[in-house]
């Protein structure tokens, strides 16, 4: 199996400011082509320690794919170690980035100085990846290693360039590299735990044919995602996936990449519906969620958060009797925050939340980790009905508050598909 | 220096299931204590391996830091590697873990089964660092790597234990290494650029003692923070803090590991004044922001997503002309929301965003990244005051979304402290 190691370059992530996430991005791409990652490594701006742990790598693995190290004001070093470890022997200016440059930078309004200029310079010895989102290239160095096969690429730190440029290394990569067909195909559940997930589906993954192989990557805001993987030219998931759905019916919201939230958009624009949320654990986490999808504007109207009672009773028309008879985290608050905040917003479905985040605070009744959700629809007649479900997690606040939150529009996608 | 490597163990790492963020968090620890982090590397579950690279790692630098690897299901490959590695010939049960274990599970109502007790079941060379917050517990093994003199510490994968066990594991650190005395103090500044705050204080950067050395951490929801950092027994801080906040004046919010929305709650509790929101372009993060901080509710009351017209119109009083004449992102509009969101929601304070956070949308006078921001205060007297912003960033519309929540939540700041 062709492999790889990642290796990032740069003082801020060893002393901890930033959290390197461009590894696991690339990981991910590299795992869907059948490229195995052995190694992720990370290492100073120092070029000696550059120049020795590239070439571990690249004596190691076949593919080294290096992010960072190429701001304007630092460039010198890993681009510089680079052209060393590739035997260039001088830098030649690439037209094409160079043309990207003088665009991205009059848009921008700033002139084109000497550091800038000095980004579109590569080692001789490189093919250049151009960079649309950036100024620094990416670079691709053959020939090296002890095998004198393997390849380096190098690209920027900052994350959206380097997701941006993935997929030219991916595809230089297939070019260069004899890999094994590899097809996935991944089908995304929620609200069922993943132990009694396996349980259900033990029989069907018995029986799955010897190329196919499946992974349980659990999540708490996708829930848990269920990815079937084959080699070797076999790409015919049909059967499988077909009987798969069946088995778990509504716990099925989507495949591959898409999220709770987008598929919840994708029913009211087909429906031409209209959603609104009233939150008080959650805080506002619902109506993020919304709204991190673009164009969400066409379904969803907006969310009250209700944290103070006060808020509860005289925006959403909770009753006080109703909260001091059974108190906000209850059945029937959230009954009529649903219903309050769906007549208050004017919308056909609303998504309600009220329970303990904790850390702290809580009964023996009503644990850190408990929460009330609602969820409600107002048919042509007018007529609201709502539905209500009790959760009980046992993770930090934010945690909590995740859960809390896709819980919720998990609930409120099952009202939608009429399952409720 | 004392230099360090942090190593992870883990295939769900370099498939990119999951990003690594226990690394920047023991990094950060230590930094804080004045030991050099050379390396970050992750590698497989894998016994030859985890055996050919904590080998490596161990030989390179003075201390070892291993995270993950410790599940009940898989625990034999990453303990036995260390128990080799160590090299003790046998495995014992640490009476300490078992009691704790023992007291987890029974609250869990969860029986001892042979997997948990094998979870206390440590390489007979090795110091346990109890675990109190999980089964596995934290492991330091000495007199290893070339010098003779690396130590090694193990630690769980999970981050709520690794973190946990931090403490512990730079105790026994700073016990075991002639450290040089190493202290830090970190002012939190914002609303002033990176670039700009660069400039403004340069007189006093180039003033300061030989012993102090200062970095800027820019960061879009923390601002950009001013470490000062000193060694070898310098510890006075004073002069310079004091002469900095002077320079800054209303730009510094905070000192340490704070945060604008805690600051915020602190202001208000102590002039016992309440606070709400109404966001638009934000969709919910500042709410968020708030209820981040336990304990809020004494202080935050709620808000309202506004996200239609509607709703603007219907629950917070937002004119139908004013929307027609300048539109939803204009000055006039976000006057409107804060004056009515604070009665609405019967408030001392409030704090508004409206704008495009993209990716796609805007107009030449309006583009993506812009926005309007307000606060708005009521006296005792009943008469409100509003102040308005225009911010424009050009950032991804996730990052747009943190930088307009933060920039309000830092308008609202100034308000209470009667700077505007």
């Amino acid at each position: 199996m062709i492999t790889a190691s990642i290796c990032t370059i740069g003082d801020e992530i060893l002393i901890g400011q930033i959290v390197d996430t461009n590894s696991s991005a690339i990981a991910r791409e590299l795992q869907t082509i059948g490229v195995k990652v052995r190694y992720m490594l990370s290492i100073g701006d120092d070029r000696q320690e550059i120049l020795q742990n590239l070439q571990l790598c690249l004596d190691e693995t076949d593919i080294v794919i290096v992010t960072g190290g190429l701001g304007p004001t630092r460039d010198d070093i890993t681009k510089d170690a680079l052209r060393e470890l590739s035997g260039s022997a001088l830098y030649r200016e690439d037209a094409t980035q160079m043309e990207i440059n003088e665009r991205i930078l009059s848009a921008r309004h700033i002139p084109m100085l000497e550091t800038n200029r000095a980004q579109a310079l590569v080692p001789e010895r490189c093919e250049v990846l151009p960079n649309e989102l950036g100024t620094a290239p990416g670079m691709c160095f053959t020939g090296l290693g002890k095998s004198g096969k393997s390849v380096l690429y190098s690209i920027p730190g900052v994350p959206f360039e380097a997701i941006g440029l993935l997929p030219k290394v991916v595809a230089s990569i297939k070019s260069r590299f004899p890999l094994e067909e590899i097809s996935h195909r991944t089908i995304l559940t929620f609200g069922i735990p993943e132990s009694e997930l396996a349980e259900r589906i033990r029989d069907w993954e018995d029986a799955l044919p010897a190329s196919m192989h499946l992974a349980y990557l659990p999540n708490p805001t996708l829930g848990v995602r269920l990815r079937l993987t084959q080699v070797g030219g076999h790409t015919d998931f049909e059967p499988q996936v077909t009987e798969l759905k069946q088995l778990l019916g509504n716990a099925v919201y989507g495949e591959g990449e898409d999220s709770l939230q987008h598929c919840i958009g994708q029913l009211l624009l087909k429906q031409g519906k209209t959603v609104c949320a009233a939150e008080s654990c959650t805080g506002g986490r619902i109506s993020a969620l919304f709204t991190s999808v673009s164009g969400c504007s066409a379904y969803y109207m907006g969310s009250v958060t209700s944290y103070a009672n006060e808020v509860k009773m005289g925006v959403l028309g909770v009753k006080e009797a109703t909260l001091k008879a059974h108190g906000a985290v209850s059945e029937e608050t959230v009954r009529e925050m649903a219903a309050g905040v769906l007549q208050k917003l004017n919308t056909d479905y609303s998504v309600v939340t009220s329970g303990i985040a904790g850390p702290t605070g809580g009964t023996p009744e009503k644990p850190v980790g408990m929460a009330w959700l609602a969820t409600a629809y107002r048919n042509e007649k007018g007529e609201i009905s709502v539905t209500t479900k009790k959760v009980q997690f046992r993770s930090s606040r934010e945690i909590n508050i995740e859960r809390f939150a896709s819980s919720a529009i998990n609930l409120l996608r099952l009202k939608i598909l009429g399952a409720l």
